[in-house]
């Protein structure tokens, strides 16, 4: 995978945790597998078209989700996720994919993203494609970007 | 939904039985539901793109995965998912979803499909949008046909 690529999928979500979010991300050292990834409480997928080709997943766990509903809503206090907020949850994956759009514009690479999948539970994702894993730290929580990406 | 659309995404996920597997599946009543999807033990993640968006989800047990894969690898007897037999997974997902777009091309709908993301593991998708559920019956055991897709 392209360096490039990373750093502008991973810069994509920072800046809506920072822009929409009003919450800074620190992204600690990236780790590579061999396509097992575990889903922790929540993950958003998201489909990868265009200039490159396969997926992006960020995945939380639910304290995190539900600070991320609250904050959508205005700061009410989330205790259980229900309609609406699973709604808000799919809501931040696609403010991540037309971020992602437009970071890897930057880099003159034109993608599209599929509306995203919101996943609740614990689960593994399987692919044979190899991930690359790139941790933020923030004061909301920990939100793992996986990235699987090639050129079309 | 058109049911044009959803005839022929679940015409290519048949198609793929019948012609790879020499499995032949019959459609039950289709449901309709709200965007709440069980993941059952396995479960093939497409995301549409071009002239439809969304997602189709085929989800069956862990039973049915083993005979699909064992099938795949010439009628052995398959015990337990390896990392082979996940791509095995993943691979009949490629081939629903490039059955997928040349049905949909008949259909005079031009679309395209993001790799497959597998899952393993009970948890739920959730989405917004609505579902339909087709169910198809074979002697493999029973796969769940999830479609929601709308046109871009």
């Amino acid at each position: 995978m392209n360096h490039k690529h990373v750093n502008a999928i991973c810069r994509a979500t920072r800046g809506i945790l920072t822009n929409h979010f009003g919450v800074e991300a620190t992204p600690k050292n990236p780790s590579a597998g061999s396509g097992n990834i575990p889903s922790n409480d929540v993950a958003v997928i998201l489909g990868v078209k265009g200039e490159l080709r396969g997926q992006i997943i960020c995945s939380f766990s639910d304290r995190t989700a539900k600070k991320l509903v609250s904050i959508m809503m205005g700061g009410m206090e989330i205790h259980q996720l229900d309609q609406i907020g699973w709604s808000a949850v799919q809501e931040f994956g696609n403010w991540v994919a037309g971020n992602t759009a437009t970071e890897l514009s930057k880099e003159a690479c034109i993608i599209d993203v599929t509306p995203p999948v919101v996943n609740e539970g614990n689960s593994t994702f399987r692919s044979a494609a190899p991930f690359i894993t790139v941790p933020l730290t923030s004061q909301i929580g920990d939100i793992q970007v996986h990235i699987s990406v090639k050129n079309d």
